[in-house]
């Protein structure tokens, strides 16, 4: 009932606020004697850590991760995995703004509407923040996947309106700031970035997904559908309003005859199902995209109320990111491993070895 | 574990194949005391029922529901509600073509990759006609949200590449086939209809959902949030490929001042967010769009293989739906509808009333 | 939330009420490939349908079950399986006496409690009827469970305070009706049930379930311990009061060194731990015994209330069984094989097989 | 699927190994508004701290627990409330001994069987440490119950056999060491653990549960019956063998006139039920028995193999706790008030008041 859990045969639990004590997360069902340390989880969390990519602003927030339970000598044993980070500079800031204020775009409204109460602190639960906790999961997953060699790709395809063309050599995406493979496309998107900061505003943007050797036969029918809890996974990351999956939004504009991917003997010819059909994998890649709103929080003047209904104006100043990509990413990548585990996982059941 | 059951407060688990004896659904979670009868449940499965819209043929499949459980004096009892809907016609076809080929854009290929079987009668567990018992499902939670008033409207935004641009009356989508609002867009997409009918090929397209008189407050940060929660029961209809809420995939392209819905002292002054925000109801309208891929299943001669490898080629003859629009507008329509009826139980949990 | 699903990785939903339209089941995750017929499954049921054991009325209810779903050419195919048993004499009797009136024993006053409603015919939900669903269940696990060779049998210790001292024979409980080891203690309890018969009262009992070639490390630490979830699956069976594993009750009697079950090269020494150790199995044999109410449906009058609080009488007339053993026996069996089934197929996530 | 998560509306996931950085428990569900203090925490963990009771030795662990999340101003925010606990001597001791020994009667050989590997210092994730997170979760949960009125009370019912005799005084369990109302009783228990230390053994017990002012209408039929989700939470604790609900074992040799609570305009007569009725409380105090084993911990000398099944022996030196009594009697208190909070939460979502 409570929605901080995720998953059902790998399963993570998230907890803690943007200024407590610390956030943290517990790993369930990951299989007994992988190597884990903390070195992995770190880097992990490094690249989603504030001042990664142009659009990022240059705090320094070190994101120091510790693993508390489940491991023993270096191995997981089967038992919940709990890593913590803790908050390093959680009573060093003001909120007094934004303790009587609702920031438009943000959580403000709905969470005192939900619970009567809530830690406005930095956003408290709703905070950004609590993505490191899923990227630390995400890390813990993806030793899972590197046992079956599936290996997930996550990149800029459009950022402010400027699109990515021509992307056909993904490993470009690490040649540049922003994790776009078009470093020509790259190169407009620094300077709309550059030039939206002039005027107190932010971008949005979309990011893609790609994920090679899924084995065919992942996902269950007829909800828990391996395209449906990718897409919730997605879709419960703060700031994506929409999520495809292969062709997506285009399929709809296909006849049945282009969108259908034939098949020959050495596999589909085509992969607009984005390697998924009727909710289970196909072995082709996974493919996904999701549709990034604006960072909310901009230092031109907005109108909002306050908590007793009265209007007022709102100005984030200080330094605040411009686009959630590039780090964003990693926490896409990071649902997408959760998903995929857990789905591995709910599959092995069916195979009856003898114990 | 097992994908066939979604919801948490309010939950449901479907069952049964294509061609099997039946298919059909258990409500559990339904409060005691509401009216529920046989005819309420087969308003709605009329909607969805084949030959249903130009775009579908007029097979008659009648389609009759039984309320086997869960009512008593025409009244829930707060016990397990099972609906069940026979299969008129389970033994009337042959399928010894498909049972050893694979359709491209079905299920065929991935349910025999993970279960090493299928029951390939019409497509069995993947064919659409699962989503008859969650219409029926669907019914039984639009019950409970007409106690709060809540009201969903779905309607056709987009058929075959042509768009409604004039949608301002959503109560013309009652007037025509094709339950969309903008009477000229119709009259096109139903002349596409008949043009690519006669090239034995399908369409797609693209539905939208509004729901008026959510309360604000709904949604279980920060996985079980309501717009990921309706994503994942949006994306789990088979021939959807993409989800949007809100703004969807043009606020990737605003600029965060465009974006945020900013407060008035009389509410939000848009609804960019889609009536969602960080995962919780505000009160707005809650609007998504599902971008839906075309029938699969043409005349058009396509390739594929056999069970054992071999090439192949594959042509659906006989009578099939041209595209999934009108009929699957009732299916996103019950998703929605189920999705919110457990969102609202949830929230109930919180109000500590002596019992 | 809602309580009629048992189970995680193989799970079951059941539904239907006593005088309904019938009862059944939904069985979500057995794996694909095994074979299951009608057959099976209707000998499971005819080991609790009524008439069965001295202890039983002579009623004849066929419960003749239909395999709905989930099954193609006689094989499992992974998809829900669905059970349906019809109610053949659902609309035969009067229920007037208790419509207004709550039975001392039974769930009249507390569903009325909880729901505010409720179907009185026959008990509703609440009857013993809904165990037939379990047993078609238990019988379908009890197919995986028969892959890995793991019997489980049920049997006799006590009817209405007379003890099996001798039960070194187990086989020897299918000599009698009472499916007592014991057959000396079988014959005073059936001169028991006799004589409280003509008392117009009726008896309870103890039953004890063991399970052999269990594979060590079945259960899930730290609250889904194998005991834990036998304990709860027993306690859920209606006239249930108490559950023990192993030693139970007598070990709280014992001191650490007679308790400890010392460990040779070639095993457990003795089996006080019934099998689990700190929640998972250990190998040997588990065992677990259930202490039986005594039918609260008698014919000796007893005073009750009715729904307005009125004081008032009642008697049960006509036919009713004196004791819940044997029938009751079948469903402790089906309650553990659905189970163990459930850890089976939970351990065996760990097991990373390529696909 | 992983089993350290309990409860549905209100529930708990914990983490941690007895000699790793620490314990702890997330609980996710309590209701918005509560004040909840550190304090009332401890004062909680302070009744099952080492030390507490004759038959437990004097160690000194103070169990410091710190509110990590959830809690804002000192109210519950409706967020995930983590509570953790440092483990204080975490590296202190050597565990070379049982490395590679399995000791009888604790989880040693069944963890290694399950996951092929083990935290083997001080029993790690099975060690009784653990009960700690559980203690903390249960002061929260009791939190909720105290709006309701709703109070527990735990005592001795027997030790090493001693019976408690005379207990209409439950108060009287607050004079004396053992939590035993009969104290006399008491007197002779304690004698009784003083000889058995001698002879470096240890000893069992039974200890009883009551709750007064639950409501009437609690408990989900036909699983989740709050008898059988008591049951379950009462057999996860480790030395737990046996559990009882009202009447128990001694119903099974009462006739059905005996057993059943007759029922006055005033109330039940009798209350042999123990509060529950089908699964569902009836207003009556809730009444429940746990049977623990002894402390498999002794002096002893006992036989056992090592991990490479080679003949050994093995006596635990040092300080160890005689009984888990009294100790166990705050975790079985917890359990009862972690179950008791969830059934009224989820009993509270069929009460449809509009937001």
């Amino acid at each position: 009932m409570s929605g901080s859990t995720l998953g059902k045969a790998f399963n993570i639990t998230t907890f803690g606020e943007s200024h407590g004590k610390g956030i943290g997360v517990v790993v369930q069902g990951c299989p007994p004697g992988f190597v884990i340390s903390e070195n992995v989880i770190q880097k992990a969390l490094d690249k989603r850590k504030p001042g990664v990519g142009i659009s990022s602003t240059k705090r320094s927030e070190p994101d120091r991760s510790v693993i508390v339970s489940g491991i023993f000598n270096n191995k997981t044993t089967g038992t919940p995995i709990m890593i913590f980070i803790e908050n390093q500079d959680a009573k060093s800031k003001s909120y007094d703004d934004i303790a009587t204020l609702f920031r438009p775009g943000h959580g403000d409204y709905t969470y005192q509407a939900k619970y009567g109460i809530r830690d406005y602190r930095g956003g408290g639960r709703a905070s950004a923040r609590e993505t490191a906790a899923r990227v630390a999961a995400g890390a813990v997953a993806q030793i899972v996947l590197d046992q079956y060699n599936i290996k997930i790709k996550t990149y800029t395809l459009e950022l402010g309106g400027i699109k990515a063309v021509n992307f056909e050599d993904i490993s470009q995406k690490d040649t540049n700031d922003l994790q776009c493979p078009d470093l020509d496309a790259a190169d407009k998107m620094i300077k709309k970035i550059k030039d939206i900061k002039k005027e107190g505003d932010s971008l949005g943007g979309v990011v893609e997904i790609r994920v090679s050797n899924v084995p065919a036969g992942l996902g269950e029918p007829v909800f828990d559908k391996l395209d449906a809890d990718i897409a919730k996974a997605l879709m419960s990351i703060g700031a994506v309003k929409a999520v495809e999956i292969g062709a997506g939004i285009s399929a709809s504009q296909m006849t049945g005859f282009e969108n259908s991917d034939q098949i020959l003997p050495t596999g589909f010819q085509t992969n607009n199902s984005g390697g998924i059909l009727a909710g289970i994998s196909n072995g082709d890649d996974i493919i996904a995209r999701v549709h990034i709103k604006p960072i909310p929080s901009i230092l031109k003047t907005q109108v909002t109320i306050d908590v007793e209904g009265r209007p007022s104006e709102i100005s984030t100043k200080g330094r605040h990111d411009i686009c959630a990509i590039p780090r964003i990413n990693m926490v896409c990548e990071s649902m997408m491993a959760i998903t995929l585990t857990d789905h591995l996982l709910r599959q092995n059941r069916y195979f009856l070895s003898v114990l």
